[in-house]
């Protein structure tokens, strides 16, 4: 059955859209009120993130544009040390839509949802006339409970990096990003390759209960690794050193990324987190992140460092906020060094 | 200049956007950390709603996709007896969008969040390809403060209306949706009409304070008032009354319904409240609605009363969650009485 463009009307047919479709499959308590806004209890403070998701195509391996949406914000959320909790959801759909499409989007999303612990509480849905967008966007904005950090910086957030500091990556690079690339083109060439799309919420639950004093948590979605850590940098003022032989990447993803001509640092993850803590932690962060199945593969990619003096010269200067004031090197296998730059004119669009 | 690809890749291109366009106009603290997350300070509880935006044509008299993103989402948290503080704002861009449109709309939302009092505090962008979506569609999530309510019954909440309470209606119906539809399709024969779209946070808070015991408060936007109360009468399950000559509509607004074959009952609203009190309440809150540029026109359109026993037998018994379990009626000019449904059925999309 196609989605009409009346059920977007805000009249009965939008009414029996939301029942139908989300109220069957997100159900909870707080949802089912259906008032305009929903009533929630929290502690403060609080962390807010929001992401619109218009990923092509729609079903890839290893997730979906549904899953990504719960995972993405959950992710974002968790990213300030922060226990996400609820969830809004808004949905732009185009009519037209297989109604099946949706239904086994949305049952995803709520699997997905059950994994990662959170509800979606309020909701929006708009039906554009055929051609206005294509398919369906998501947008979900997740809020969460900060977790008290024993940090004396306060909860993690980019302009914490320190020299010293060890930069620690929960996994391989890439995934996500080849794989929509690989299912969106029709690559054969790159096979057996799923999206690393998950959420991260539980283990860094444990990371800022259980070692604490964590300083950045970051996820390399857009951009990767290589466009993040220049954002860390950036934000702390700092140098990021990553080693090229430590760097985990799948065979067929460096593969398939060779082929293309893409570098895996750059590339979108959707299930792997960037954490940077003291050295003095890193052990002890690392075998949490190992014990759980999505950070199986951890590994420390590097190190913090200070700015070479005319790079702080800079930034305590004149600044206009333009001027890059971090650095990210790269030391190849081959040992010498390179600069990564934050990603730069390639357009790679709907990804997330 | 225009909106390019690479601007959603999250590289360099997209800093930029978000540096020159978006944190330049919404410039605040906690935006400016450019964290995954926002941290905010709130007392609980809370109240969180989410709308997506897509109104057709993006400029229209009386506001435009940025400040009817802005008034829709801070009036949704504000029903539920909340005071609004932050919201998270999604950008979904078509590439090729004139960045002086997009930067034209930012302006315009930055002041209509003046005017309300909140903060964007968190946000995203994305690019998509050509013909991927029309334009520019905004998602803005709000949360807001719930002001402890001093009614038993608890915040306002469509399930609130009680047998014996009056209707009340902040200002004339149909402006924003009369409004947009000529606008889009240059209805020469509509002259003189601009949208509603307004921020009703700063009377709610009064309403809340000062009259207290409020017991439903709704913003009738898509399917308008007959749909909102239709609503507001089944989550109930009470009859609504409406007298028709007491429904304000402005002259102008009725002429151009009345020749599109358009009731106004049924034509979305931006900047009106519904507020459902007891009838001793009355007076006191249409004083201080009235006393608000935004509701100088308010008026009592009806009143709440018990369903006629078959229907709420209806409700006790086999109730599938579809079954009618409210009505509206309408008391005509001449005095007859007609049912007012829900919107059935009329298309009229991208009005919001």
């Amino acid at each position: 059955m196609k989605l009409l463009l009346d059920a977007g009307s805000g009249g009965r047919a939008s009414m029996r859209l939301i029942n139908d479709i989300f109220v069957k499959h997100f159900d909870n308590d707080i949802l089912a009120k259906m008032d305009d806004a929903a009533l929630l209890h929290m502690s403060s403070p609080i962390a807010m993130s929001t992401d619109s998701y218009t990923v092509s195509p729609l079903f890839f391996p290893g997730g979906d544009i549904g899953t990504l949406a719960v995972h993405g914000t959950v992710n974002d959320v968790a990213m300030l040390g922060a226990r996400p909790k609820y969830l809004s959801c808004a949905f732009i759909l185009e009519e037209g839509l297989e109604l099946e499409v949706l239904e086994k989007i949305v049952i995803s999303m709520s699997s997905a949802l059950s994994e990662a612990g959170v509800k979606i509480v309020t909701g929006d849905t708009k039906v554009v006339p055929k051609g206005a967008c294509d398919q369906i966007f998501i947008n979900t904005t997740g809020i969460g409970e900060i977790i008290p950090p024993t940090c004396s910086l306060g909860s993690p957030s980019g302009h914490n990096a320190k020299e010293g500091d060890v930069i620690l990556l929960s996994g391989s690079m890439g995934d996500h990003g080849l794989t929509v690339m690989a299912a969106r083109d029709n690559l054969s060439f790159v096979s057996d390759i799923a999206s690393d799309s998950a959420s991260l919420n539980h283990m860094i639950e444990r990371l800022m209960l259980e070692v604490g004093d964590i300083h950045v948590l970051r996820d390399p979605t857009r951009g990767g690794v290589a466009t993040t850590l220049n954002e860390i940098a950036e934000q702390s003022c700092v140098r990021c050193t990553l080693f090229e032989d430590r760097l985990p990447v799948k065979e067929n993803v460096r593969a398939g990324a060779s082929l293309l001509g893409l570098d895996p640092l750059y590339l979108a993850n959707e299930g792997k987190l960037l954490c940077i803590v003291p050295k003095d932690k890193m052990q002890q962060a690392l075998e949490i992140m190992r014990a759980d199945e999505k950070g199986k593969d951890a590994v420390c990619i590097g190190e913090v460092s200070a700015l070479p003096s005319s790079k702080t010269d800079n930034q305590s200067g004149n600044n206009t906020g333009h001027e890059k004031t971090g650095q990210v090197v790269l030391v190849t296998l081959m040992g010498g060094k390179r600069l990564l730059n934050m990603l730069e004119g390639a357009p790679l669009p709907r990804i997330c």
